[in-house]
């Protein structure tokens, strides 16, 4: 126990409450605020954690989704996470985040007690140069503090790169992500580090578009031994839209180990305007 | 109006009837029997029919996923469809199908007034032969009645097929698809071929394995120009997994018009034992 080590900016976004009634409270923490509201992974994050502490929580998360119904306001919030099935070997959850002025989020969660099997992985991790030969790039921005939170090194896809001219560019993003500061790699860090990635929308137009996430949908591959080999160090993260179209985008990413393991998949629907 | 049509069995599987209290009401059908319960793939048609009925529904489906919690059993279900945040242009919905003994399935969806915007597709139909060069192919199994309510013209993939050797398989499918007997496609057959693939472990492994689909995503691209366009033509489905493990896989799936629009992008994720 070392009481003098600060808490990290995520376990203070994503702390959690029990209340008398089995719902949960939290607050949104400024070092994670985006343009509106905070940034979706850390309320995503936050969502899972309710299940993660929840007493009567089975096993480990298998598949997550979060609606994003509308912006969260700077200030506490409510979880309630219900677990509406049990089975043997899974359980199936609702989980709703509200403030005073209705629903802001829902999700639903698959969780399981996992065992060994056959596996094989069919993605391939894109060859790419270590973190360490990848300088970090630091998109400033005053209205999204939550940009300092994450540590990225692009090898593809900036947001806002003109350079590439528009008939050649597209939308794939490939990269090296963690936390900052630096913290050791868990369930809830991959849920936010999940919806990290810019929107799609704005690395194949080049350009500031207004966006926000309305699903995002992560499937965790990881067992609890990747995520402690992975340690602090980066992740290597690649995502690419299908289709843009009226109004809506898709989103498909993989999260890998930097030792080759695919530890998430990721699919989110981004509205636009453009 | 011909009175002397037949009902198709996939209208006659997602029938549903409101009742007072402003739930739904419907059956399971003997046409899209699995193993055990209905194929998955109608139960989240008639899930999201539920929100295509209720009089609060504000535009069309842009992202829905459906958690399978346990098997249905054949018989009458109640559909509970719940608006939980109406904005100008996106609506939130929770739906919880259950039967007297529990909970068997819930579902999140968005929903949106879209209009026209900058459009792009990125993702690229395989180049494949037109569905009438590809013979159709039956899997014929009584315990799965439901294969028989689907024409399927395998380009690559197929279940079971041995004859690649297990070196060089990978549990990639593209085939052309279509309601059998044909019907013209809307959103509702759109969303049961979205989980209409046969499971990805089955086609890498070339063997049967014990499997349930545990949670299904699907992102609509699709206007209802094109749907109409479509008409009762073979669609192009491709599917794969990113990786398979500790009792679980992922897919993830396209489906195409015959014209090359991209309709609908589809996750999942499945258990099996292996």
């Amino acid at each position: 126990m070392q009481p003098s080590t600060p808490i990290h900016p995520l376990d203070r976004a994503t702390t959690l409450t029990r209340t008398d009634d089995g719902a949960f409270t939290g607050q949104t923490d400024p070092a994670y605020a985006n343009m509106v509201g905070p940034f979706g992974g850390v309320t995503a994050a936050a969502m899972l954690n309710a299940i993660l502490l929840h007493p009567d929580r089975l096993g480990e998360p298998v598949a997550f989704t979060v609606n994003f119904a509308a912006p969260v306001a700077d200030g506490p919030y409510r979880i309630v996470a219900d677990p509406v099935r049990t089975n043997r070997s899974t359980q199936h959850w609702t989980v709703t985040l509200r403030q005073d002025d209705g629903v802001k989020a829902t999700a639903t969660a698959v969780f399981a007690l996992r065992r060994e099997t056959w596996s094989a992985t069919e993605s391939r991790m894109p060859e790419v140069p270590p973190a360490q030969d990848v300088p970090p790039s630091r998109l400033a921005d005053t209205q999204r503090a939550w940009f300092d939170q994450y540590e990225t090194r692009f090898i593809k896809g900036t947001v806002l790169n003109t350079a590439v001219p528009a008939s050649e560019r597209d939308s794939v993003t490939t990269l090296w992500v963690r936390d900052e500061p630096p913290r050791p790699l868990d369930i809830v860090a991959l849920t936010a580090l999940c919806d990290s990635f810019a929107p799609r929308v704005m690395v194949r137009r080049a350009e500031w578009v207004p966006i926000g996430t309305v699903s995002v949908t992560m499937y965790f591959h990881a067992d609890p031994a990747d995520l402690a080999a992975q340690g602090s160090r980066p992740l290597l993260g690649t995502a690419r839209a299908s289709r843009f179209g009226r109004g809506y985008h898709d989103q498909v990413a993989e999260l890998w180990s930097d030792s080759g393991t695919l530890l998430a998949t990721s699919h989110q629907v981004v509205y636009f305007k453009a």
